[in-house]
């Protein structure tokens, strides 16, 4: 059995028990009921994740699967290909927003190359893991992105960052991306997943004016028709519209699931990854945390589409993890809240009235 | 000149060659422009209201005033009076919510008895700033819940929390509150000061059911009637319907303009602060975070009223400056994001295409 299929036949559903005890947990803490709103929520939640009604933190890591598209060449983005690998460097020399963020959070940060146009792994750049799949997609608007096999393989780099995670203590993992023109890939992903018009999906990315967006749409109207009988099929779709920091993005969620880890999905692009993954596995959702409604296209809409209702909404739209590492740290406190509260008989605190 | 008055006259706009040097930096960073959202709008307001482009950190404070209501004697709350006292003792020791938030996000922490019913000041409890302007207010469906000096007096405890904080380093103050029955007080002001019916206002405290919520509105529309001539002047509403405490924090954000600190307004009492606080000086908004949009009664519709879009959305209803502690992070993240990521030249990284 290949890594892929063991993955999905060892998912289980979270822990009832586990959130039973954190519940009581968090009722017998010094505050009027429920008062800690989603807050309360998130511990609960990460409690029946983690099979563990204490809720134990280990450590958190934000993921960063950086790739170039053939789809780049239609010119969807507003930003040369040559910047994946200009931020691919910025990332892993820490300079860019996701390094910042995850110094100041005491977050880990992984930088992966799962297939940039450039191979430097002869010369690697230092702070940069390679898992390459290859060069790049090809051009979705013209044949499928990547093979069925590529796919299967990104989705199982993605498996094995969530594993190696566990292995090295990590309870709470974010799952970002680079890679010029990936919002083209991830619009078409979530309008074939919603069933809603491109025009509806797909934004500016980086940003495109009206007449290159205009384009984009078509550039991914034409796609969908291209690859209609793949569609339907999640692997499918994927290997035919995704890219590989995608395909990789939905391994994590596989992954995280089988490691009890929570996944803490970005924005956009992240969420066409956890739409794929959530369709290969119906236990995904409740081991995923939707970190932001990002202000890219329609991702407002998308979530809505996966009932998820994301941690923050602060009309960022960058990518790399951004908003999966701010929404992390809300994760962290909430946990903080639950450990170290004083309860009311401890402090000695009068319960409510009637 | 009184304190107050001396205050309301020293206060000034914030400062637009800060905002515009701020905004400079924020396009030179290494992410598509305008990316980061409402981090970006975050970190510009905080170098317009220190006067700095820069946008230098110091540090952050929560502080939180507690008092004690009159009005507690009608049963508008679901836990008795005696847990005031309680937990300002909880508070102070580090148990509550507040005290694990701050620890955690390295912000201090000032606890301020600004009149609660036991006078403990004589044997100090470890940790609480004494500034009883009285044992907690009068019954403001019978009478004005404090005198115009009263009310003065704790505006002007509030300015000078907002002066020693800035003494201390301080660059951003949150305020919250504790005070059995103050959502009563502040649904009350802020019925009256957005003219919307209390029924829309008012919520369920720290949980009443249905029929003490309806008994809650009842108060608060006599309380209304009783004082409607006092309604139309800031300080005469507050005076009437007003808690030691939301006096005190309208008058951290009057001190907090003049001392050029982002004040950051925890929940749905704290926003009953800050409106009074705009209505004194037409400035004051610009020095504002209001931090989160709270799940007590009508905070939003609050918000709304005043135009205000809070930075977050947890569905919590706790006070103590919780929220606030949670947005004074956010701001942090944003400030780090603005000092500590490379810029396009420095990082070369190639610029939009056009």
């Amino acid at each position: 059995m290949t890594l892929f299929d063991e993955t999905l036949a060892a998912i289980r559903p979270v822990d009832q028990d586990a959130s039973n005890a954190a519940v009581a947990r968090l009722n017998s803490l010094t505050k009027p009921l429920g008062s800690l709103g989603r807050l309360e929520e998130i511990a609960r939640r990460y409690a029946a994740i983690r099979r563990d009604g204490a809720a134990r933190w280990g450590s958190g890591t934000i993921a960063v699967f950086v790739a170039d598209h053939g789809v780049a060449g239609e010119g969807v983005s507003a930003y040369p290909k040559a910047v994946t690998i200009q931020m691919l460097r910025n990332i892993a020399q820490g300079g860019a927003a996701i390094g910042v963020l995850a110094r100041h959070f005491g977050f880990g940060l992984e930088v992966i190359d799962v297939g940039i146009e450039s191979d430097t792994s002869a010369d690697p750049m230092p702070g940069v893991r390679y898992r390459r799949i290859g060069p790049g997609t090809r051009n979705l608007m013209r044949e499928p992105a990547m093979s069925l096999a590529d796919a299967r393989r990104a989705i199982e780099v993605g498996i094995e960052v969530a594993r190696d995670a566990t292995r090295a203590g990590v309870t709470v993992l974010g799952i970002g991306e680079m890679g010029i023109a990936n919002s083209t890939s991830a619009a078409a992903l979530l309008a074939a997943t919603t069933s809603l018009p491109p025009d509806r999906i797909a934004g500016r990315g980086t940003g495109l004016d009206d007449a290159r967006l205009r384009h984009k749409v078509e550039v991914i109207r034409q796609a969908l028709a291209l690859h209609r009988a793949a569609l339907r099929d999640p692997i499918t779709r994927l290997s035919a519209l995704g890219g590989f920091e995608i395909a990789a993005m939905a391994g994590v969620c596989l992954g995280g699931a089988v490691h009890h880890l929570s996944v803490v999905v970005d924005g956009f692009i992240a969420t066409a990854a956890a739409a794929i993954a959530g369709e290969l596995h119906p236990a995904i959702r409740d081991y995923l945390f939707f970190a932001h409604r990002s202000a890219e296209g329609g991702h407002a809409l998308a979530l809505e589409h996966l009932k998820a209702r994301p941690i923050l909404d602060l009309d960022m739209r960058l990518g790399e993890g951004t908003g999966a590492a701010l929404a992390m740290s809300a994760i962290r406190a909430a946990l903080e809240l639950f450990h170290n509260m004083a309860t009311f008989a401890g402090a000695g605190v009068s319960e409510k009235i009637r």
